[in-house]
């Protein structure tokens, strides 16, 4: 045991990273693999055995809980986003660095490539045995295991329109659950309730296009589908630039709506405490500051 | 990053409302725009794609959860109510003032109101391709989609006492989680709770008229739909007063079983131990009142 | 608002109860009737849909949650048993005493017999307008809304043994989940963990006779099937024998099996650690007591 | 009551176990059983009901759930791994003592073994009933019931690919859960969280051959099918051989990556600051050290 040891510490120093953004880089990376794993391997169980071992509850299930798992395995290090639309809502608020936007992009796409690549293994037999292969439409078609594709009473500007609602929803429940002014659930459940605001997303927005809301976990796998069979015809009809985009746009108008309706209000109200007592605090010559802040803390919460 | 932050700061000071009241009407509004949106998408996913992206379960998930949501988003600012008859409980108990209700009512319905508009705009496509288009009765109905209608098999008085008993279940329900006094979960965890409330009155209580139980959750959507194109018809017959009038009559039903069975004990319970420690403390002429006190606090718990 | 408080506070003086045992049992009803009017609810809502507002996943989600807020409701004045296999396990265990096992029983049957009269009253027009009506046996029968009847594969002693395993497996997990030694989850989650209980053996127990594994639970509802409607002869056969003796057996069997297998060790290390600690102290002539026993408690956590 | 509890002590000394590797063998065993006992009988509902008391997602739910409810029972005594994989991982990592090992495999076998043994005599009279009573192969076939088979589109191969691969998942999101370095839920909740990680798997992964991922949850099972009527034909085509060995190349995968895209680093940042600040101790000649390593510790949360 002694030695196992010896030597488990020599192998951590080894491969030890120091370089904070590139290992947040690398546990983004793996977060959105595990997210994209688990949500595309169970529409591959849905699709692949025509209905047997799955229905899109299942899919809604295991997307929503993917995302809890992923930001539990990479949160303590990179927080977490799993989404660039996530990543770019924070950034907005100011609450991370710009340059940590591309970089984070970049890795969940690569993590979400990957992440189709594993269950594309995985179901390998059972894809070549199923009669739409590698189709890309068709009532058979595999493609939609991987990459997200309209429905076909979905037009380009309605299925924009879906992206961006989808997006807004998605960034007002996440801004809530974790803006330090509203605070409403116990440290440590984040990521569960993350995980409860996709299920719902998927059980009610999911009919037009799949609900990707998510530029990486829709152009990670689709780019692989390119290489790994079905072709450039995943790119046709100009569809896969609307879950790239519209996301984007739905991450500003989430930002807008909550904290015009709820954020500003919650902040505004912590920052007129504060000022409050640092009046009263001056007024009082500094006598008993400290109880004062105390109280002040208390009557906020 | 530094300018940023100025910004945005100078934004939350301009839009900040710092009237309390209208703050948590916001909020309120809000709230329920989620409980509606995602409950209600989940009726349109279902209905609109024939059954094969949901089922009835479904779209007792997503109410569940919606409601889950709604709470979290609102709740530190306006107690996350999302419903009338939940306010009207409260104010009943003395927990709430009753100038609260009418205004928490108003944005509330405002909020559902709102809810259905986002769901009528994100699945306008499918709705048009639907055969039944923007009936409000038959077979293909969508009416049903964002207001509830009676089953074909039900009276109207069947149908006033469905929705008083389950309001009346979903009051017992969130006063127990509520009851400052009996206090059964950890602080922070209301929200899920009352999450499962809601999805359990939508496995068992569900088939008569679609277990609305909240009278803004019906009565927004219902007006939506007379203006987006079903018409008046979504009013005849009288239905529409049901599910606004039975369940603050539930309501009443719901405070009066719980505070009978289980309330007034654990109050009084608490009241008993109080009222003694002070008898004592009067007869030890105050000395150790503080200790008692502690002492008489830990008995109870 | 004064005046309202003064009145409500008149009102809770007059009904509360001081007699801790009828507070308790008052409890319990409740708890139980929520239990019952959840579950059979979902039942009723999937037999009286024909399966288009329900399947047996639904009336699993049903009870297992009905479980969790019967015990969130009355946890913190009774217990939050609900079963009378419950309280007879906890009995067995010298945790509860004896004289509260029959008046618990009486109540939970009492409570189990409300919440099949509020289904009754909330289903009317459906169970009029089912072809099987009245029926206790035959394809359409509604009985096994409320009770439970054998499955048509089912022998009697198999259906004995069948819920003599069932209540034991429930109640080994109940055992561990609420063990003073073994505490496995955080407090205030007990309720949700029971839940999930009787989920897991609604979803893997519950083919052959519909997992009653309660006495009360299946009881009450029996009686009032009886005196609603149908009869005399959901007595007939002699099964409804089998879910109200064969539970307590269970409880027996699952007693014994979680002590012999974890509890009698867990509950020994601790007192070992214990005398441990003692026999040191009187060595150390009572120096330092204080500190071994805080250290001692930590080793054993 | 007072003679009770004599009565009781006296039994708990008498059957108290005082070999900790024992104890813990004892729990491993009894979770292990709770866990196939639920998980394969729900597959047994699902199979023996024709479909009508369940579906492939219950079968996910009840595994899952049953995962919890395992660790829950045995957690505190054995750590709860309820597979041989996660021992293996644990070891492999030094946070285990080899010897665990076979001790720990034998024992979850031997539950396992108990676990299908139960369920065998819980739905006897079913398995008689139904037209495919012994099969092993075929469309009736029961003994996947218990043991796992590969579905017909399934190559050796390929099936071997599928357990490294559901595996390698599990380990990394449970080394996740567990990493003290990471430690992203609150304490607690790690057998809910491992819950959701079975079912997740199950969800996504369940179509090839059913998800195993757990060498003593399949030999168990399948040994007492061997013994109880299936004969040795559960023993043909070698596929037995897979779920017993892949799993254990799946955790050495899993292991590394876990470690080197998370675990070793955020292990290293807390090295590296515990050492840093040793290092300002010195050169402070170890003047508030105690400070400086509080703060130490602060920055690292």
């Amino acid at each position: 045991m002694g030695r196992q040891k010896v030597y488990l510490e020599k192998l951590a120093r080894f491969f030890q990273i120091r370089n904070l953004l590139l290992r947040q880089a690398l546990a983004e990376c793996l977060g959105t693999l595990i997210l994209v794993m688990f949500g595309c391997g169970a529409v591959a169980q849905l699709v692949l055995s025509g209905g047997s071992h799955g229905m899109f509850l299942t899919v809604n299930f295991a997307f929503g809980f993917a995302a809890t798992l992923g930001i539990l395995v990479c949160g303590q290090v990179s927080g977490g986003h799993l989404n660039p639309a996530v990543t770019f809502a924070l950034c907005l608020l100011g609450r991370e660095r710009w340059r940590k936007f591309p970089m984070y992009f970049l890795f969940q796409t690569i993590g979400a490539f990957f992440g189709a690549a594993v269950i594309f293994g995985m179901y390998y037999d059972a894809l070549w045995d199923h009669p739409g292969c590698f189709n890309v439409t068709g009532p058979k078609a595999t493609a939609g295991i991987f990459a997200t594709y309209p429905g076909r009473h979905l037009t380009l500007v309605n299925g924009f329109f879906d992206q961006i609602i989808g997006t807004a929803a998605l960034i007002v429940c996440i801004l809530a659950i974790v803006d330090p002014y509203n605070n409403p659930i116990p440290q440590g459940l984040e990521a569960f309730t993350v995980g409860f605001v996709v299920l719902v997303i998927g059980l009610s927005m999911g009919f037009n296009s799949g609900y990707a809301v998510n530029p990486a976990r829709d152009l990670g796998p689709r780019l692989f589908t390119a290489m790994a069979g079905w072709g450039v015809e995943v790119f046709t009809n100009g569809w896969f630039l609307v879950p790239v985009f519209a996301p984007f746009l739905g991450t500003i108008i989430g930002v807008m709506v909550y904290q015009l309706m709820v954020g500003f209000h919650v902040e505004g109200e912590v920052r007129d405490q504060k000022e409050g007592t640092e009046q009263e605090n001056v007024r009082l010559t500094n006598v008993h500051s400290n109880n004062d802040s105390k109280e002040a803390n208390k009557e906020m919460h």
